[in-house]
């Protein structure tokens, strides 16, 4: 049972994504993305997201925010996220390296959330020159910590946004779990997101994100541009199957489906089973707990993996995989924990 | 038969790859290289070294040499490799990216190999402010011409190099390939090389490379370098497990053993059968042909792909999925088109 | 009367730095620092700082200041610095463009000092890949809030970074008026800081900051460094001249004591005069004053350039060219439209 | 007599360029290019070239070309220049730096003029993803090698570079010594220049170039830009005032003359009084003569200062500050040494 909460990207790949990966394997075909299955993959993102992008499949969904934010912002501009948004605190400087020292913005709001008055006083900001101006927004479709906007709110903020003239991008590292809340898609587009990371790994697929651009002129010398960056594959149907066989089969929206109810259940034993406090509302596949420091190390001295984030809390994320009988045993244990450490 | 011999990351991954990739999908597991199949295949590297190096699986060869190389090179300094090197002309300037300016200085020689004597005079050069000197070595192994270094050979250029105080970085996208033509494995950390790149998908891996780092010292901090660069996998066990499969079960150089049997088949078949020359001694995978464009020009539109390459020669590889029967009807088609094309 | 307190930059050249500029402009002088003059300079600098570091003469502190950063720390690492340091805040984010995304670490402290418990706390942090660890500490002399750390209080911060093996970077735009308040620049070496910019332009000189490499293994290379960054000045007895006027005749502490006292008067004057705080100590050119925003509105009005600083104060900057009148008659505007505005 | 003419960086600043800084060192202004001074420059370069021109004055030529070139080109892409450009060869890889990897394609093309047949050539290259598609022209006037370009020619290179949508710099540094030949100033508007660096350095000014962006939509947050990079003054007026100085009184133009005139009489006592031959015309200020190592090796040990080109020859620059008395003296002592080293 050890680690299995600490991360989506402790499981595997997903069933559908494993067997589209074998039947991929066989003959030979154009490298660089010039197969048959790149295609169709590439097909089946535009199909998801009802609209007519540019898809690339990369590696690393670090790199591809990174990229996405190199595109929209010059190493003199700066790119507005929450303060917990993954590319300020979880990519080791990563935009800075991608875009040559792009400034980040971190601005609040709960569970992830930009606050729409943050955002509002940010773009007032009167420009100097001795600061990096915001050229764009990027947002977290479900946020880091769990929650997912629902169009409305995201509207909230990338309105306003664009009518200053700032490019929009969404880190959807884990839009499967969003989608599968609740969350239409083929809002994206609708709502003038420039560029989009569909996220493949954490949904089941193996390390792969698709790097879904919108505004086409963003996509100008794209390969030349991934080809640079180290994230063009060579045998590029091995990014693309996987997530081709989870979208295909309708397997992404269906074990994200899998994973928020696990994340459910497990919100819902810890609030009726523990005496500890959810700190955000689990709409997506993470539950985070407010858990005293000792609670947390007895629970990974018995071999349950979690992590500790940066405002206190202990995240458990559920995946495809997890089972709930996992799940029941992790409130289980957590409770009997907490008798002893309170 | 179309696209045989165009790359060779046309081929899917070999048996032995995919075996240990679908065998290492079982469980859950430790995230960014943590897991036991990443340690076993950094031991495994190890192993066919006889070197106690650092180890990480990284996406992509151009990352990884681009990576090398600004470990042993300031923005302000230079690597010298042969002009035709990838790290010259086929990796859309990563050096630079990765290493913000770092130069290139490209030197001749035959076949893909650096002349010595042009490193010779290269390292004499005076230093001046408005330049960027030299401050590392890349050498490729097996070359971008199909041509292996004999250990005396490398000695040649490394020594000198280390002489005057630069690191040495070998790009081995085709290591397999040389290893099978009788190059010792275990000669590149006596040899003084500090990193090594070796490689995985063109040895029938997935997208993988492994990045070797003799000299411990250039390892430090490596995996913060690695995620900020988008080259940590997540799910680190896909990186290594094809190439564990590969290297644990001999089939690493085995394939290597027969895509060199493939082109010295393909070379021969040419030289004996068809009016042209090759270019290069096939030593490893890899036959290049002086022959008309018009001639090329037919041979894509029976369906056979091959590349025309910076000195005019056609290329055409070889890799563990190439057969006998398509080289013979490559040769066969390629002397039938000769008759009309001169 | 206008502009006169926005910043030490509204001033012009000291008559020392001026005169030197005349005199070094006669004849042909060698190119790129290979003259006379920068050498005479370098050994003035030598000579104040009674140390044997390399100098170098650049025409930017922002971009001197991210030379030694980069110099210091890998893109996948960080420096620390105080929150409101100028790397951190009014650079435009020049340590990362310089340092390709290099990380700054912003800690708190009163009055611009960084306080030694959050430095401890910032070492002792488990280092993870995906954070960008510190490699580098950056302190400031004299604040950027008008604050002078004595040598014990640099010590608290500098000894235990070096215990750590954080190199050191002392941004010394101001340490003429650091020295003049009393700091000694022979401790600079002894306490162990590896890069000093040691600050010419708010001194009286030309747009000059000397580069001061203590760790001699720091400037390997340093002219192309310098001359890749676009800080290598052809005629660098430009650069020279200025500073090495000021420091030769005692100016540039001297003009620091000047400065220093008028900013001093004017601290008293306000603190006297008018119902405002002081924001800091003025221990060095600066005063910051709490006052409405409408007071300053009403002071700009009238023709007094102040700046709104991010702790929400009003800073007001003394030069060597301020006079003690420009002072007292600000000081009476300020009393007098504080009857108006409160 | 030492050091004459190695470069025109050798002289001081020019009397007319001396005289307007100091003028302009008086009193308080505002900082960061907001004074009256800057903005006085910028017109006058906008008169000089006839056009509505965004104007900026940084510090170091080197910085200029590489940010221009950083505005033209992407890192993925890359600029066309003459092999033996200043950008190419004399920077120490700043393009690279400032444009994080940005490629330079060094075309041929007598005496530092692109050849056209060279360029179409060039603009012909079918792209691919694995190489840094051409983005850029750059243009040298005059060249790095004392020619200079008429309008046609120019034309027959701009011309075609923006048909393919490519942006357009000229590096301007001796443009003063252009405009004396005859070159019209106005001409650079027209013919469709993006970006062009006014040299003011080699003119007879301070360390000081003007950065003129045409296409304005190019200088959108420049002074962000300029800033981050490490090329905005904060005391403007001492870059502005030189030029503006020279700019005024016509001198500019007048020291190019004389310039010019020096070095055509250096060129035709050289070939009238020694056996050796001129490697290019000397329409600028530069003379450039094929003769022996042991002959240039005397003229040095003789105080005689100059420099070999990477084509072979020798290079002697002439500035304002040349005097007749001086190139005759030169050309009696090669006529002298040449009679021994033949």
């Amino acid at each position: 049972m050890r680690y299995d909460f600490a991360s989506d990207n402790v499981a595997g790949m997903a069933p559908e994504a494993l067997q589209a990966l074998n039947d991929a394997n066989a003959g030979l075909m154009r490298a660089y993305g010039g197969d048959e299955i790149t295609a169709r993959a590439a097909d089946a993102v535009r199909a998801l997201l009802d609209a007519d992008a540019e898809v690339r499949f990369v590696f690393s969904g670090t790199a591809a925010n990174a990229i996405a934010c190199s595109m929209l912002a010059w190493p003199h501009e700066a790119v507005i996220a929450h303060h917990a948004a993954h590319v300020c605190t979880d990519e080791t400087g990563a935009p800075g390296f991608f875009g040559q020292g792009v400034g980040l913005i971190g601005l609040p709001g709960f569970s992830g959330k930009i606050d729409p008055a943050a955002l509002e006083a940010a773009l007032a900001e009167p420009e100097v020159g001795h600061r990096q101006p915001p050229a764009a927004l990027s947002v977290t479709q479900a946020t880091e910590y769990g929650a997912v906007y629902d169009e409305e709110e995201l509207s909230a903020l990338i309105a306003p946004a664009r009518t200053r003239g700032l490019g929009v991008h969404m880190d959807g590292a884990r839009l499967a779990n969003a989608v599968a809340s609740g969350f239409d898609p083929t809002a994206i587009a609708r709502l003038g997101v420039d560029v989009l990371v569909l996220g493949g790994a954490k949904a089941g697929a193996l390390c792969t994100e698709a790097l879904v651009m919108f505004d086409r002129s963003l996509a100008r010398r794209i390969d030349n541009r991934l080809k640079q960056a180290g994230q063009m594959a060579s045998k590029s149907r091995f990014l693309a199957a996987p997530l081709l066989g989870l979208l295909e089969s309708g397997a992404w929206v269906r074990h994200g489906v899998h994973a928020n109810a696990m994340a459910a259940r497990l919100g819902e034993g810890i609030a009726s089973s523990t005496p500890y406090a959810l700190a955000h509302p689990p709409e997506a596949n993470a539950v985070f707990v407010r858990m005293p420091a000792e609670a947390q190390a007895a629970l990974s001295a018995r071999g349950w993996a979690c992590y500790r984030f940066d405002d206190g809390s202990v995240r458990f994320v559920c995946s495809w995989a997890t089972t709930p009988e996992a799940v029941d045993a992790l409130v289980a244990d957590i409770a009997a924990l907490a008798r002893v450490h309170g």
